[in-house]
């Protein structure tokens, strides 16, 4: 129904000049992230069942990549703090996919400065997962792109992923995508940590990010917050820019106002190996038992952090608080 | 705070090859429509204290103009089953204005053949209303360029609200465009009523409504529904193709998934006449008791409607049923 309906034209959005309602572009792929940014609401607290449902929900759905959480560094974080999904050793992993591989390939993210990627990153020939993605502030790069490198001479398909690109200015972004251009990454993601880009900012990064790429074979990526109720709309407005790599996770969840909804981007995309049907499934029985445990997606003081560009900490600090709804005196705090 | 952080680039929205970022675009107005297209989901059973907070907090915060409700023929709807703002009698408005006019103009919306507008709508010299609004689907043209033409000649401003437009054929648009530029309304207004619509064809409708109505003097406005959570991006949308009145409603109340939340599109908007504080409060003491005995906003079921282009009455009636939830069963039975 949703491929019926999709309308996207995919050669003009893909700067061909064409204008077809009929195809679809099938360098698109889907990266579902729900375990590793929902992973932030309760510490990466995830039970194994909750897992599996996720996993088997994406294999139903066709979806290209999946993502269970972080490579953190035990010795910066316990533990006995934080859920496996916070560390994913390669046996907590291969318990959910059920020893078999699939054609859906598995990521894992790697902190810049926070991961002993020499150490637990394993050749990829002793690891079940087939991506590694480089998460870095701008500050970060050298570190992230020497991580990336790790990563790729061990085999895996690597990707570097720019958090909060909203308040990274010109020239240094400049600076970043000219050595990025050179390095071994396979992917650049524009990240909007703080979810408060606007439409006609997406598309001039996604120009620039592209201009920058150009020749390199290197894919352009893009991971979205609903902190304006624009995750989704920022993610159209990429792929109609030419990004091809796009995250999303079941109903949205992840950090505070959450991530773009995959249901919704299932209904936008029009390549028929995308189903919705096992998302909607998923979310009926899984998901919404889940929002009476744990909180996430848009609420107004979101909105406040969005709209200032400013890191959504504050607001989460308060959604976990005694007076969750108290918009005027965080709004006035913020404005201070 | 908003004002600030307000990213449109307004020359280069309006499409005259500017790129400024401290200007804006003094000729957008915002109307509320929280008290009419929110009555839609309670028969427009919202007591005198709901529709002053609306009023007063419209006033606090700049907004330009407000709408009630209808101008129901209550020969065809009984006010023994609806609501008051369902008829929107003069006495009533005066009553929740304190008698006293102000620069915030006031409007009804008329329905297509169920109004009895020659004899409900006064002269607007004995009226307190400044605006007529015309709600239409493209078969009633005739009819609703008649009663813009009558409040038109009794000295309202008017619109006519060109509902259901993702269901329109572009040939039979092109000839309601044509005779809607001949005709006596002073702007011309896109419903997006099924909430189906991506920023693509919302770009697509913005140029040709524009294209259409270029050397009358008429304006464009847009009316979009969140069914996708692109209500508040279609309208961003539209503001970039030059479309200058904005429907908006507090916390999105509206019909089904509700529309364009009047707090986000103040974010966006640079005015310095527009004040989101008074609308953060109106929603903290206001809205969020009503949630408690209305629903309205964005779930899965509006979802499957607008990927679908459907009009939402069967998703709105599973809401209100035992099973709102049946999120599978109501998918299958759509796309069957």
């Amino acid at each position: 129904m949703a491929k019926a309906k999709s309308k996207i034209k995919v050669k003009k959005a893909a700067g061909n000049g064409g204008d077809s309602w009929v195809t679809y572009r099938p360098e698109i792929k889907i990266l579902d992230c729900t375990v590793r940014d929902g992973g932030l609401m309760n510490n990466h607290n995830f039970d194994d069942s909750f897992v599996m449902a996720v996993y088997n929900t994406c294999l139903a759905a066709g979806v290209d990549y999946m993502e269970f959480g972080y490579k953190a560094d035990k010795k910066i974080f316990s533990p006995a703090d934080y859920g496996r999904w916070k560390f994913c050793d390669e046996d907590d992993i291969k318990r959910i996919i059920g020893g078999e591989k699939n054609k859906m390939k598995l990521c894992v993210m790697a902190d810049a400065e926070r991961t002993d990627y020499h150490h637990d990153i394993l050749p990829k020939s002793k690891s079940v997962f087939d991506c590694v993605r480089v998460a870095t502030y701008i500050h970060q790069i050298p570190t992230a792109l020497d991580m990336v490198k790790d990563a790729a001479d061990k085999g895996y398909e690597t990707t570097l992923n720019l958090m909060s690109i909203s308040v990274v200015k010109d020239s240094d972004l400049n600076k970043a995508l000219d050595v990025i251009a050179k390095s071994d990454v396979g992917t650049i993601y524009i990240v909007d940590s703080f979810g408060s880009m606007y439409s006609e900012q997406v598309r001039d990064l996604c120009r620039k990010f592209s201009s920058a790429m150009k020749g390199t074979g290197k894919q352009i990526g893009i991971h979205t917050h609903n902190n304006q109720q624009l995750a989704y709309a920022n993610t159209i407005e990429a792929i109609i820019n030419g990004v091809n790599r796009l995250d999303a996770t079941i109903d949205g969840l992840g950090r505070g106002a959450g991530n773009c909804p995959l249901e919704l981007l299932i209904g936008f995309l029009k390549n028929p190996k995308y189903d919705i049907r096992p998302v909607l499934e998923c979310i009926q029985n899984v998901f919404l038992p889940l929002r009476k445990k744990i909180e996430w997606g848009f609420t107004i003081p979101y909105m406040i952090t969005g709209q200032l560009n400013e890191h959504p900490r504050d607001a989460i600090k308060l959604r976990a608080s005694d007076n969750p709804d108290d918009y005027i005196a965080f709004y006035d705090k913020m404005i201070e």
